[in-house]
């Protein structure tokens, strides 16, 4: 929860009024998201949210994330949609950052999610990766497996510190990653962090997806392996084949999955483990003491990994072989 | 900035299920508050803010608070209004804490006021004293003289490793002030706490006060008096006299003073300075390591006490004798 950049009411009014929505009539920070600020905005037209983009976001990628939240919009997917501002564009700047105004979306995320949610996520992110198929823009995974190798080397020496012997189980499977990540399957645009937090949901009907900041080109497959990670396990970390069956079921109900992906799927979703133990490992290192952020717990997602090591077949995800 | 207590989305749905005002569409955590948590809540019919009440806040001043804020709309002042439950009843729990459901109120409040806001801030004050004079409940100002030196006590000891000599200035003049202290003077119910983030504006109009929770009853001209050391001091902590004396003409244009009052403000001011010092005193040092909030600076309130202290009469702030 975070509101990095102050705000005055001066620069936000000067701000909103380069947009066709009225006149500003309060603005309150928002208690969410770890990159960004984010300002819940009130004028004579309605409700929005301000992003203010920080340092982790990279001012490039900024065409690409907002122009993907309209395209995904146009083609009916439910989505924040960027607002335009009166010169045509999405993106300006205030309080010397990047900034966007994007529609307010209801929904509320869900703690504890059930099979059927899955199932609807499923079907969700089936629609996103057709509905990307035709938008014209791309940007490389720079979390995929050629990223992975360097940031390990930025905390491999601690490692041992967070769980032990850490350090080696890292290193052996960054190798039968490397050496075994699958080429050619069908790709495009992916969300790459699905997780519950950023599903929107209505009385058990989904009703959005949010948070396209990492958004990428990358396998379709590999999309689908970040949730089983995310949405699959119990608290206790065991696995929930009939999640995982809803969530598969769910996806190949809007997109056929093809053998080779099937295929590729214990391997992924190693990957994907290895992903986010990865930047999760980077992130417990780096934080400063009194920090206002409580980094995520990496072991978390060693103990995700090993599962994924003992599936030999993806029929270990619920599906027929 | 803060929420200090999690809410799932299904504790939330049982509770707005309580009141009559359809179906709950989103909720946000808003960034803003330091003794309670606070959440945007998006309903079929509207946005509202909930505030669940944390433990700076005593349950059974509960019904004084939220009573004065439906009391005083009642008297036509712009102020948030405790939503009713099905039941009739504005307190409700949620998570463990006693909660409430309270209309949005739109406007911004002002980082740099000038002349012009510190007049509308003195209307609106008169206004509110006047508004609050037949509300059937009352409240002590535990905040007050009698409270400050228990307050003291429980930091003296550390109070010169934050500015030297601090510990004999402020027994010095807490004799000073337990001696002269006015009695008598005309009283009722004061927000104690209009500090320039508790009053909203929207083009320059004052639009509303939010935050009663240090409401209580007291002499009108002490809440005057907060107001001088909130408003009227320039970043660089000297007296803007003309802010000073827009305040009080404001105030007067509504309510007039009374010789008393008028002779009695540089006294009160000392205290209201005092009063922010100790309370700013002892949460600078009893702020955990790692605390999410940054405690606000004691010393600030030194030099305001330090301005009155050479204060002989009021006409220091601004009026004609």
């Amino acid at each position: 929860m975070a509101v990095y950049t102050e705000v005055t009411d001066e620069q936000l009014s000067a701000f909103i009024d380069t947009y066709p929505i009225g006149q500003l009539l309060s603005f309150k920070g928002i208690a969410e998201g770890v990159e960004n600020s984010n300002f819940l905005v009130h004028t004579e037209t309605g409700y929005f949210i301000l992003t203010l983009y920080e340092k982790r976001v990279a001012p490039e990628d900024l065409p690409f994330f907002l122009g993907l939240m309209g395209h995904l919009a146009e083609r009916g997917l439910n989505c924040p949609i960027p607002v335009e501002n009166k010169s045509g564009g999405v993106l300006g700047e205030l309080a010397g950052r990047p900034a966007a105004l994007i529609s307010f979306l209801d929904g509320m995320w869900v703690k504890r999610p059930a099979a059927a949610h899955c199932a609807a996520l499923g079907e969700a992110m089936a629609q996103f990766h057709l509905a990307g198929q035709d938008f014209e823009l791309s940007r490389p995974n720079t979390l995929s497996v050629g990223g992975w190798r360097p940031l390990f080397a930025q905390c491999k020496d601690q490692a041992d510190s967070v769980y032990p012997g850490l350090s080696d189980i890292i290193t052996a499977e960054l190798e039968t990653i490397e050496k075994h990540w699958p080429k050619n399957l069908p790709s495009g645009v992916i969300h790459a962090d699905l997780f519950p937090d950023n599903v929107f949901f209505l009385n058990d009907r989904l009703s959005g997806l949010i948070d396209f900041y990492f958004a990428c080109n990358d396998a379709f497959a590999y999309d689908i392996a970040i949730c089983l990670n995310a949405w699959c396990f119990e608290t206790d970390l065991s696995f929930n084949v009939t999640k995982a069956r809803a969530l598969l079921n769910g996806y190949a109900s809007v997109r056929a999955l093809e053998p080779a992906e099937y295929n590729a799927l214990p391997l992924l979703a190693r990957g994907s483990a290895l992903r986010f133990l990865l930047t999760r490992l980077y992130d417990w290192l780096s934080v400063p003491d009194g920090a206002l952020v409580t980094p995520k717990d990496p072991v978390e997602y060693l103990k995700k990994l090993r599962f994924h090591q003992s599936v030999e077949t993806a029929t270990a995800y619920g599906l027929e072989a």
